[in-house]
């Protein structure tokens, strides 16, 4: 299916999960690479013009909504190809997909892994959140004993959670200590769109890194 | 409309937000009152028995289905009153209903907030986390300029922030410098069900500060 939408990025970011989505999905979409160090698009302007936060994922719609959040997104996306069965569409099941959704975003990304990843952080932000993984990588490693996904098939919020964990090899987090999520994440990242969104996003995180940073 | 919904909340946690949403609607549900220092019921029991993130709120439906997550717990009250608005049912309102809750659930609880009210946290964590208020209280400030609420009436979006920014008071953050941020927060306060909702916890909270630690 052909859409108008367009989606603002930058590489191995928790957009990274939209690409996912729409690879799995066999959907496409305008990227548009985000320099989120300038703040600014690949033609030199200001990202804050599209998102004051200057946060990654933005969608924009085929109706020309913008959309941002990651989970909305990634919700956003899965909708527009039911075929795909990215996301359960009603009911309880929609409710635990979102369950899922909020988790990782609120407990993995924002709790443990931005104090983490970002340069303005200090030792003592960092030191709480790393003392936050136990609890949450422990949550998630009993849930997936046994099963092969969050839910009982491939959703969104598995593209997310992949992507989240990816961060924690920047970080020197091993996940040996939880082998149901170790072997989940392996399932996983070896899933033929996963993997390809994963190598062009780690190319382009690679050509970033290399680039002089914007005067 | 009577229902067999059961809440797990503690006095003043975000959980609060559910209590709001129920009034608003003209709900009922079971409350059981969490000791989350303790992680025990009223009755003794362990909590983390039936959460083990041992977070509030967890509400457990009529068919006996346990939901976790502050964002969904909350679109699944708005969901079994629709006649009271608290949620679009579907379309962009509710992508963009879904946005403002993982916003608030993401961005101001999770960053913000839980590093500011955690006894387990740092000097260093609170630093950081308090050098996160400027740009999202701006944010939230700038897009309620004008407005009565974050959507176009009353949500269960506004019940999860004015619940959070209750927390601002506990720990001496001022809204003057985000004018229509405070004006906002002042207006749905007022609200009688929020007044209500309000002034139960804090008598809860007050009577639970008041006795000794569990043993």
């Amino acid at each position: 299916m052909e859409t108008g939408m367009e989606l603002y990025f930058a590489p191995l970011a928790c957009s990274m999960a939209s690409r996912i989505a729409l690879y799995e999905a066999g959907g496409t979409a305008t990227f548009h690479q985000v320099d989120t160090r300038a703040g600014r698009l690949a033609d030199g302007s200001e990202f804050s013009l599209i998102n004051p936060m200057r946060q990654v994922p933005v969608l924009r719609t085929d109706a020309g909504d913008t959309l941002t959040e990651n989970a909305v997104v990634l919700l956003y996306i899965a909708d527009q190809y039911p075929e795909a069965g990215l996301a359960p569409r009603e009911g309880t099941d929609r409710y635990r997909l979102q369950q899922w959704l909020s988790f990782i975003g609120t407990e993995l990304h924002k709790l443990v892994f931005i104090p983490l990843l970002d340069s303005t952080s200090n030792d003592g932000a960092r030191e709480y959140a790393r003392s936050r993984i136990d609890r949450r990588f422990g949550h998630l490693d009993a849930h997936l004993h046994g099963r092969d996904h969050l839910l009982d098939r491939f959703t969104v919020a598995d593209a997310y959670l992949v992507t989240v964990l990816n961060w924690a090899g920047f970080r020197a987090i091993e996940l040996a200590p939880w082998p149901a999520l170790r072997a989940y994440n392996d399932r996983v990242r070896a899933r033929p769109h996963v993997a390809r969104a994963m190598a062009e996003e780690l190319a382009l995180f690679r050509a970033e890194q290399a680039r002089p940073a914007a005067g």
